[in-house]
């Protein structure tokens, strides 16, 4: 434990009425047993059944996993979308003590059966419609003993090279939901979830019962969720466990709505499925969001969505897109912060009463944009590059760390994670402001920031003020590594002619934001930018091709 | 721990980044500096400051506390009204992981005097107007060794018999701001308030950091409180924390209304700052809420509280009362279900969509005095006389028992509270039923129910049968001990002409609820019922009186 903690006496609460998921799905069916799980088939229709049926099914399955020698302590691992069987699932492993393992079927099979190995899963459950990345995937994965299959169709008719493999639905027919779920030292893992792991192997958080638990409760506070909300869980289930929103979901006894496997033609789907079941609560990335509004944006009844709010997340949503689902449909984006390590929730936007009668209508907006508020429970610190505390005061850039009960403390079975971490806090790698309102606003990856005689210069700030610049089509900043500085800044600009632009012209443009060190002490100019395959700045190719330029600069 | 855990893999959350009340106030005071804090002074004006203003006296309070010894494990006690002051030393104590005694200023001097020795206290803060209490006190609690004055008149206007006071606000004056408050062990006891002890001396209840945590986060998320809610504290904060309710509130971030000292004849002060702060949220028991209503007829202007709920608890509210506000005003009386050794939270009504349709408007107004639904978080279970669960099916009747993280497991320091558990799980003492909603319904005081041959018979629903009778003016059903069942129940009847009515009338009226064995033997017919200083059937007198008429019965 990274904390020195103080004793006071005794409490008569006793020291450890456990936080259990089980608790949650256990308390929802029991009171709130007529509310509805609605789900998309593997067909591709909708179905429905009561929180009552499902905690039932989610006894029979853990029944199921106990008879195939599932224990305290054993990793199960999960193939699927966001489906019915996936959602039973998420509490029957966890129920027996056992943890479940995500798995993320984006990943390469190496990655993947990295992963897997490294949990130590024995058992993987797998859609029939994901077979063929199981059986990619099996022979990257020598422990898995145990493949069951989950299917609507019988066994007969489902094709696999993968061995023996069991068929779930068929277990669970003769299974009885006569089963005491135990409880569980809340500090065990309910879950594992590996980072994608950019740079080096991926990395396992799994998530403890408690953080869980605590997580869920404060999610369902923060966005005032409760049983006349119906929660639609777009963003995976298998990666950070949907954003940690099916247990908010479930502890507000909110109606879920799991639209399974989507292609990416189907946004019309999603949206009448939103209109009919009257979601009010859906997650995802602005580039899930994006074409559900163009799709809106062509229909002639634009729906009602005043009611819902868009849990946005991963990167930063454009205006455009938050104006035009105000706009068309009274449908709020919501900005929230967090990563794997933080199960997610770290800070969510929302607008503060006291700004309303002092802020612009574009400043609002772009308040908007920013990672928003702190969630109770959470510790935020702002530090330089030498760990000192910064002021909140909106000016003060430092990296973004974090603790809490729901904020890892370490990672699984890995030595050298202790860059990772600082006196117990958690190191997000994230550079950002947090001003004197409380909003957090990122403004750089720590790894892109240029750290030259011991500070920080951001390189998101300085690009932003170079293509201020009329005739800047695009601009990229990066670290040298340099002598005796450590690191310098370069500036990459691709202008609208191709010509260059005076050094003073542009350090004027920087002068405002910048400290005179901090200015670049050269600037190239190329013809264009190297990209990723997901169109972000590929800054480590230039970092590679740039590295030896200090020299040539200074 | 009465418990058997089961351990699971060791989580990557670690095992234990404490919760402490520090978190939610320091999260509110850095997130939200600018909400307020409204309280009524000792001169009985207005004023209000902001919450980073409140933190910094919350710090320079706990610097004030630390210079005068108090540390670790020590016990602190107030003797305060709703007022300012004993809001910022809800956090300032708790937060040297001290532990803040409540202390009841309405128990008699010998029994408050047996609560503070027996917690320990030997610092006790008393405000101004309570000095007299003190003084009476002072004599009973000799291990009181730091008396501290809280008064906004300076120590040389005020006269007082108790040894060497302090003045509080001098100490503020030269205490700084600059401490770092510790991360406390979360089992540590935040709080300590003793029962009120009708039966033997008052049982003292130690809340922990992590119970008094989680039960804020499960109220706010269950009242679905945010920042734009305002909160007033009308049940005393010297009694079972105002219900939780400062936590809660702090958790969310909303406006604090302290309405401090207030005489039965201010009613209308509590109304008019209702309307003038606009409070969404408050508590009280129906005794405090029914002068409101009277006055509120008496308003020529209804005010519009269709934001507010009136959070009622201790007794059932009359059906009249929940009408007449919801009438007047807008306001929802929300019957909730708790007790010293709860937190309290344990069941809050609420209605479900799903009832919407198929109730009358009888019904729902019915359904809406009942207990409500468990909140998440809490285990409810029935039990009968052997303590075997029953169903929760609306017919079945036993006793109420509790478990979960804000729920004891003991009282502090005695030897003889076994009978008041059960398997780790609290007995209530309450008897009640759980309907298949989920909705639980008290129906008797398990002390008042009848035990006979291994079975329980509740009084109040034989009091209710009888007194249909249109004769009846009043009825009363007691134990009486019987040689071979143990107890028989014996009625007691007033009627309107003083005429006894038939055996076997009774027993008809009787028998759609009972079974025969259950019937009374013999009924009695009485001028009057005894009842007890506050208007209750005094039933202790009762069984005092008939508990030799069994032989005479059988």
């Amino acid at each position: 434990m990274p904390y020195e903690l103080i004793e006071g006496l005794p409490s008569t609460h006793g020291d450890h009425y456990p936080l259990n998921t089980t608790t949650l799905i256990r308390h929802a069916a029991r009171t709130y047993p007529e509310q509805e799980v609605v789900y998309r088939t593997g067909g591709g229709d909708w179905d429905r059944y009561t929180y009552a049926d499902c905690f039932d099914r989610v006894k029979r399955a853990a029944k199921v996993l106990r008879e195939l020698g599932v224990g305290p302590g054993d990793v199960v691992g999960i193939l699927d979308w966001n489906s019915k069987r996936h959602f039973e699932l998420y509490w029957a492993i966890p129920g027996l003590a056992a943890v479940m393992l995500q798995m993320n079927l984006r990943l390469a099979p190496t990655d993947l059966g990295y992963v897997t190995s490294h949990s130590g899963a024995s058992t993987v459950l797998v859609d029939e419609s994901l077979l063929s990345v199981a059986e990619e995937l099996a022979p990257h994965a020598p422990g898995v003993r145990t493949w069951v299959v989950m299917s609507d169709r019988p066994l007969s008719e489902i094709e696999t090279s993968l061995p023996n493999v069991m068929h779930f639905e068929d277990l669970m027919q003769t299974a009885h939901a006569d089963i005491d779920l135990p409880l569980i030292e809340e500090s065990s893992a309910y879950s594992a979830c590996y980072t994608s792991g950019t740079t080096g192997k991926p990395k396992g958080v799994y998530y403890s019962h408690r953080g869980i638990y605590l997580h869920a409760m404060a999610q369902a506070a923060t966005l005032s969720m409760d049983i006349e909300d119906a929660v639609m869980l777009i963003t995976p289930m298998f990666h950070g466990q949907s954003w940690g929103l099916p247990q908010s979901a479930v502890f507000s006894a909110a109606k879920i709505v799991l639209p399974g496997r989507y292609a990416a033609s189907e946004t019309s789907v999603l949206v009448e499925t939103m209109v009919a079941e009257r979601v009010t609560v859906a997650n995802g990335a602005p580039a899930i969001f994006q074409p559900m509004l163009d799709h809106i944006a062509t229909m002639d009844d634009k729906p009602d969505f005043h009611r819902l709010r868009l849990l946005s997340g991963a990167t930063e949503p454009a205006l455009a897109m938050m104006r035009g689902f105000a706009e068309l449909t009274g449908a709020r984006v919501v900005h929230a912060y967090g990563a794997t390590e933080t199960t997610p929730f770290v800070a969510v936007n929302r607008s503060k009463p006291v700004l309303d009668s002092c802020l612009t209508d574009a400043e609002r907006w772009d308040l908007m944009r920013s990672q928003g508020l702190p969630v109770c429970g959470v510790d935020i610190r702002l530090v330089d590059a030498q760990g000192n505390d910064l002021p909140h005061d909106g000016v003060a850039q430092g990296e973004v760390l974090v603790r809490g009960p729901w904020i890892i403390e370490r990672y699984h079975n890995i030595a050298d994670d202790a860059d990772r971490f600082l006196d117990g806090w958690w190191r997000s790698g994230d550079m950002g402001r947090i001003d004197g309102n409380g909003y957090l606003k990122l403004t750089d990856r720590i790894k892109d920031v240029i750290k030259s005689g011991g500070e920080w210069i951001s390189s998101i700030d300085m690009e932003n003020a170079i293509v201020s610049h009329p005739e800047v089509v695009e601009a990229a900043v990066i670290a040298v590594p340099h002598p005796q500085w450590q690191e310098r800044p370069l500036a990459l600009v691709v202008t609208r002619d191709g010509q260059e632009i005076p050094t003073s012209v542009i350090h004027r443009l920087l002068a405002d934001s910048f400290a005179k060190w901090q200015l670049p002490d050269d600037i190239v100019y190329v013809d264009r930018l190297p990209r990723t395959s997901v169109g972000k700045l590929d800054k480590k190719a230039l970092r590679a091709q740039y590295a030896g330029s200090a020299q040539l600069l200074s």
